[in-house]
């Protein structure tokens, strides 16, 4: 049998603790709600992570041991530090899977991963959201229909500055008239990267099984496919698979070292 | 007539200063080498800057009046400030078009679109490269026969850690064995970006006729097209196209700022 | 000063011809509207054509005349030949631009291309449609706001059975509940192809000015950019570019031709 | 436990029995070479068909039962019927996994399916292939070292006439001094699809351990993911998910059915 996957959910945990609306709703947190959907699946180990942890939640061994990371923050992007930001993108590269949500699109990891704004226009009004499945043969859309209602949701509106998807399996319709690209995948390195938008915390959308059925989903598709690059690396000319023979100046001394 | 394009090439300028080699190649840098060759084109005012001038070459001002900026860095990537960096990338975003030549796929800017390591196998002995054309009826590749042939180049290997290209214009053959993605566009945000591998310092290749046509061909392709996006934005709901009643508990104000 | 980019635009022409209500909006059918909104532009000559012209209105030199080509087909996919779709095809692939609209997306050219089942779900209720940007800085959406707004529409939903598009730069919202990727982007070979979905011949949609902006942006971007491919090619062993000596058995004879 | 994967290897099996040397490589065909390195995977089941076989070797119910088909063809492409080749590409859009082996690449199919000439340059000259892995990330590499070495092979050579993959895997170096994009993967509706260039029947290659691994993979990766998009479809106006009030003129009747 194949060693579990092992899912680490973190979630900045801030309007859980501050705001009673949105306490009652995710009394735990809502990473745990995440986590408690995840976790009767036989494949995976489920952890939970949040920023007042020590290491903000991921300390360098524990994000090596971590195969899928979900995140979840709002209010406190900035408080996540920049170390953490890059170790997390680091270790995407290196093939770990990453899974962000909703506010998670403005998130120091998912920006650097994607080099652009990552901005969007908002409305936070409890309006309905139809999240439609434009890509039924997508392993993230398995299960579900022709789209997913919400009878509350915020807007999240084009245009979303991101680099074009690799896949797009979800676009969402909002009551008060825009579209948004929610549900999109990339890969970067050796690791796959999913954006799904709902889950505004003033709603109880991690509580909807379609939605917790995506996020399983998405888990299961940004397990680590393979090895990582073996790179940067000097290719000494003695060792070139073609016999090759050295012409022409060289910057750099025989262990590959630049030198001016 | 239309406005020109204003185009900005960048060189960290420090190997034509340091080895004799490199100063009987490029004199006055290989920035000026890159510049005479696009100063003809009626289309373009091209100017230069380095490492060393003020601001290390791009002030704001200047850098919000580039339409299209080259970057050649190789020793002293580090050297350039995480600030200018960080500035490079949000004009590409806004719709600035980035060239980035040979060593400057490990430069600070470039990594930044990309968000990847950019990492990749190499060696220096003057060997061979065939840079083939794969995409004929791209515009960067007018005027371009079946290959280019450079008698000595470095050479830069497979894996190359990058996004997979949304367009790819040339590989690269090498005598030593290997192969590389060295030519490759994407656009991030409203910028387009190219990158192109040739171009060690040791050898004269931006002398080279058929490497600058590809260099012209670059910057005309990478000319802004379009408007930046205007986000973020916080569309309330009385301002919703279609007529909304707000439901629900809301986290913003009715200014769109988030209280706890 | 630059040749003018030869566009046509080629129309079935069966339902301004049978149904009084789409005569009444386009008199001399859908096509005139198109080719007069584009005619002002001094970098275009535009022609018409349509099904029942001889040849079904492009002959392979016209066809081989033609830069950029739009297709507006509905009622009578069936009728035109399978030799006109293969002709358009490989004229694309050559490098022409194509630009599908609407129910275009049901022709046999576009299908030829795609390589797709180009099926969607659809309505026709006079609803009101909203064509979103999500690429402001695209060329296609060059002077286009936020939206464009049409007050009667035929919904087109997804999933729409296409490959990813290269690039995505509309998708639109419908007023009853759907969404539809109805501005998108392909290469193949050294031929562009856009798709644009409004354009139900029951509602003035052609007579709008921007939805016209978008057509004429297409047409501009679709042009020709290079060369076609000189391919399939035989490269006999003595004119490769290393030097080879022939090894092992061959199946092809000196001129490249397949013996048993 | 689950269904296995029902694999068919599709060879149109001509030069295995009319060339003697061929006959020396692959005694049974290459299609049992191939499908014996399939069969002790316990999560397959692995059966062959021939052109020479009833219905060309895949009738609808075959087809319809198939989840991975694997493609060699070369001297009779033409044989394949158009009908069967329509059926493969509806297969593969409904979600059926294709791999294209070889000169598969001018096949009757791979072509529907790409939409472009998927032409190349070729020469067969017995020289050395080294098929690099670009995307050590990617489950098709896994198992696979920096590259794969091939002494003798038959060159395929840039440019390739397909659309930009969505994920490049290879790319092979060629001693005459060409390269080539051997590797690519490409979804198509429900369906993936995976072509792999080496496989000239001249020599040993589907005999190669790695290249066996290659194609192992490719099948693991093609098998299908999901569901089939269930399109076209009329939505009627009262079955719409938001309210909706028919409005203008129709062109369809109640049941969606087109009039003049």
């Amino acid at each position: 049998m194949k060693d579990p996957l092992r899912v680490v959910v973190w979630n900045e945990f801030v309007h859980e603790r501050q705001n009673p609306r949105v306490a009652e709703i995710y009394p735990r947190g809502l990473h745990e709600t995440i986590a408690s959907a995840l976790r009767p699946h036989r494949e995976l180990t489920v952890e939970t992570a949040v920023l007042s942890d020590p290491d903000q939640g991921l300390p360098p061994e524990r994000l090596a041991a971590t195969d899928v990371l979900l995140w979840w923050g709002h209010a406190a992007h900035d408080a996540v530090s920049d170390d953490l930001a890059r170790r997390v993108q680091e270790r995407v590269v290196e093939g770990m899977g990453f899974v962000a949500l909703h506010s998670g699109h403005n998130s120091k990891p998912f920006k650097r991963l994607m080099g652009t704004s990552c901005m969007l226009c908002w409305r936070e009004a409890g309006e309905r959201e139809r999240v439609w499945v434009v890509n039924p043969g997508h392993p993230i859309a398995a299960g579900i229909g022709d789209c997913i209602e919400l009878e509350h949701s915020e807007m999240y509106g084009e245009p979303f500055g991101i680099p074009t998807p690799d896949e797009q399996v979800f676009i969402s319709w909002f009551e008060g008239g825009e579209v948004f690209r929610g549900g999109c995948c990339w890969t970067r390195g050796s690791g796959r990267i999913f954006y799904f938008s709902p889950g505004h915390e003033s709603y109880p959308i991690y509580h909807h099984p379609e939605i917790q059925r995506v996020i399983l989903n998405a888990v299961l598709w940004a397990r680590p496919q393979g090895r990582r690059a073996e790179v940067p690396r000097h290719v000494p000319a003695e060792k070139a698979r073609e016999k090759l023979t050295v012409r022409g100046p060289q910057l750099h001394d025989a262990g590959g070292n630049l030198h001016g």
